[in-house]
């Protein structure tokens, strides 16, 4: 046994031993199916800026993340200081805080869809609550969504998302396949699915509920989907048929709020009635949020005679959530935000320039400051283009496992990046590098 | 105008002026409809221990504890320490940590109906998690639930927490009463309603859905159907009915795991099946976690061929929270749960002796460390036996507004105190000094 070998050996028996420690007292070893690797998953002991050190001292860069959730990487100073300073005065009472308010003028002044806000607390409640809304506003009880999109776990936001060719059916009108055993018939007899981007049979299935839909969800750049755009045409589309059928147009922007300085949405000439929003508004603390027109958010509203949708929620809105979203949010203005993007831009020029070196059929998609690597020649268009077969997924998990135990680097698992303002230069190299070492690698297994 | 009087007009401006912004950006101007309150919420500077003292300086003393979140008040040292500690170190990652293993340990220790845990963001998500995997277990599509208990916003668990007279319909079977308006059919079909405590009525009811029903949900000490515990009778019958019906026992314990060092469920000869936890299990931050039997927690595995349950969460386990959650609950050891329900306990005896003095028709209810005043001669035993009416709770709300504004007495605003270790004897004599005023100033309007 080499020494290099020896090193893997011990690596792995020090992070199989809390995992067979957790196997005892989480289903599975993990709280997070997203943190399982096999045969392990492996353990933080610290990070700091993009560096993750694992409990083993194995320093790697962090391109996931936590799922796209920190956009300012880990530990950041200001951050930190904002939050120890607010945890000195509390972290949660009974009572309102002006930090609420004054991170809800933020979010309005940034995004003009955006008239009034409500803080929850993860992006699963930001959509059941946008659901919800739509639902109490319009009084319609089906919703609309893109076959393959992840919006959270709330039932009515999770059908279709792991549609496979064996359920998905006719493309002209696509089945509503539960995610979880024991779905209710009636979440599934909800649901209508459709398309994504693809605008002349969505509008068709749309139009044989047209009395029915509550609301069109829509996320602008659907990362379980394929991580590409929604495109201009298909969202005036949408929003064209939801003014004509008094329907809300519904955007997911829990992951695509980092792609510009007002969300996804500012690349769009119409604008989403209602907005969820998540993940890099809590500054690495757990947040959802629902924001959108006054006239439909009013359903919320305690002062109502008749509340249409009563709502709270117990740590809603919490003073350390908050306290760490305005900072991450006021740090990531324009220059910020144009800056990541362009630096993402390189990497995926970077990356385009490995698979050419290496001769692969591998393409990217993405947006802002998010891509994905797919192993396919030419990128996909549609959910069922981007579909992977079993062996496409053997493939995506040994280029991902080299990456992160060879080469140090941690991408999410469907072979995605979404970058923080900690990232530099050095580190892209790093990540073309590797990945055009990763590419070398599998590259006789494309054949097989 | 005298100085009294001036101050007050002082204060209301200066919150006045906060929550006029708000309006401008949050629906109703809050976040959360349990911190409103006519003609406007009051906003936190700082709070330490018991007492809280808001934007103008006036210091209250807290029994809400962030609605029975915070079982040591508000910054405990130790808690502000350890998650100063690990906030240097990072607050998420998409990767596992020793904690999240470290505390799943400490609670499986605690319950012995835990056998597995999962981690999620919120009471709300650990409700709908345990439903849904209900669900993915039996394969059967209907949930059983007491008329009036409060069990967070998914829509499946908060049908029928609002029933009144003019909807809640005949007792041997009461309607399913959507809380949203524009709730699907679909879901209030799937909801099996019953009155609480009434075994007869109860097993009749579930009965007539003996195949379908996927799990029977429980709050041990329901605080929004009176804050009076189950009988263990009733908990027995429930759990006969389920071993013979293949149905699943589902205890909510997000408010009770207080009320004994194992959580209510240790007042029980026998033990549900899966436990809902939240509140004070995170020291102050978002969380909420799943425990319950292996057996049926695998249908969370994700290494399992044919998951059952896939689920996921971008915060779920943040080390923030665990770090807070652990220490608050190693600081609640049986000593501690002992010495708060003794002092809750004084301070009812202390009450009901108010009550007497006063003259007053009120009756206590509650378990542990919580009770909850009705203004009721006899404590009710039943949901609509509980339920006030209009002028009721309009006493009731000027019973919270002068102990509020006059008393600086901060309680829920169902009348409800829930106790933290910080509170002493000092607190407990204020209370009820505060409460007999209370009554005394109210008396008169109970004939009217």
């Amino acid at each position: 046994m080499n020494s290099q070998n020896s090193i893997v050996k011990t690596t792995n028996q020090i992070n199989k031993a809390i995992y067979d420690r957790a196997c005892k007292v989480l289903t599975g070893g993990v709280s997070r199916n997203t943190i399982f690797r096999e045969p392990h998953p492996y353990y933080v002991a610290s990070a700091k800026g993009s560096y993750i050190t694992d409990i083993d001292g194995v320093k790697r860069i962090d391109f996931a993340n936590n799922m796209a959730s920190l956009i300012h990487g880990h530990s950041h100073p200001t951050i930190v200081d904002a939050v120890i300073n607010q945890l000195q005065k509390g972290t949660a009472f009974t009572m309102g805080t002006e930090i609420e308010v004054a991170f809800a003028e933020l979010l309005t002044e940034r995004s003009n869809s955006f008239e009034k806000i409500r803080f929850v607390n993860s992006g699963t409640e930001a959509v059941m609550t946008m659901i919800k809304a739509s639902r109490a506003y319009t009084r319609k009880p089906k919703i609309a969504k893109a076959e393959g999109a992840y919006h959270g776990t709330y039932d009515y936001a999770e059908i279709s998302q792991t549609a496979n060719p064996t359920n998905w059916g006719d493309i002209n009108k696509p089945n509503a396949v539960p995610v979880v055993q024991g779905t209710p018939q009636g979440v599934i007899d909800d649901l209508i699915i459709f398309p994504y981007n693809d605008i002349e049979r969505t509008l068709n299935i749309l139009d044989q509920h047209a009395d029915e839909i509550a609301c069109v969800l829509i996320d602008p750049v659907p990362h379980r989907i394929g991580l590409f755009p929604v495109t201009n045409e298909f969202v005036e589309a949408i929003y064209n048929w939801t003014r004509k059928n008094n329907s809300i147009l519904a955007f997911d922007e829990v992951v695509t709020y980092r792609v510009n300085y007002a969300g996804a949405q500012a690349n769009y000439n119409v604008k989403p009635d209602l907005t969820a929003l998540g993940k890099i508004i809590g500054g690495g603390f757990p947040i959802g949020a629902l924001a959108g027109k006054s006239e439909i958010m009013q359903v919320l509203d305690p002062r109502e005679t008749f509340l249409r949708h009563p709502h709270s929620g117990t740590f809603s809105a919490n003073p350390i959530s908050i306290t760490a979203g305005i900072i991450a949010m006021e740090l990531f203005d324009e220059e910020a935000v144009l800056s990541l993007n362009a630096l993402t831009l390189k990497a995926r020029h970077q990356i385009e320039e490995a698979i050419k070196i290496a001769d692969v059929p591998i393409s990217l998609t993405g947006a802002g400051s998010m891509f994905r690597v797919h192993l396919k020649a030419h990128a996909p268009t549609s959910y069922r283009e981007a579909y992977q077969t079993i062996e496409k997924k053997t493939l995506i998990k040994e280029l991902l496992d080299y990456l992160f135990l060879k080469e140090n680097i941690i991408m999410i698992n469907t072979c995605a990046c979404m970058f923080a303002t900690t990232l530099t230069q050095k580190e892209v190299d790093r990540l073309s590098e590797a990945l055009l070492n990763g590419f070398k690698l599998i590259k006789p297994k494309f054949d097989q």
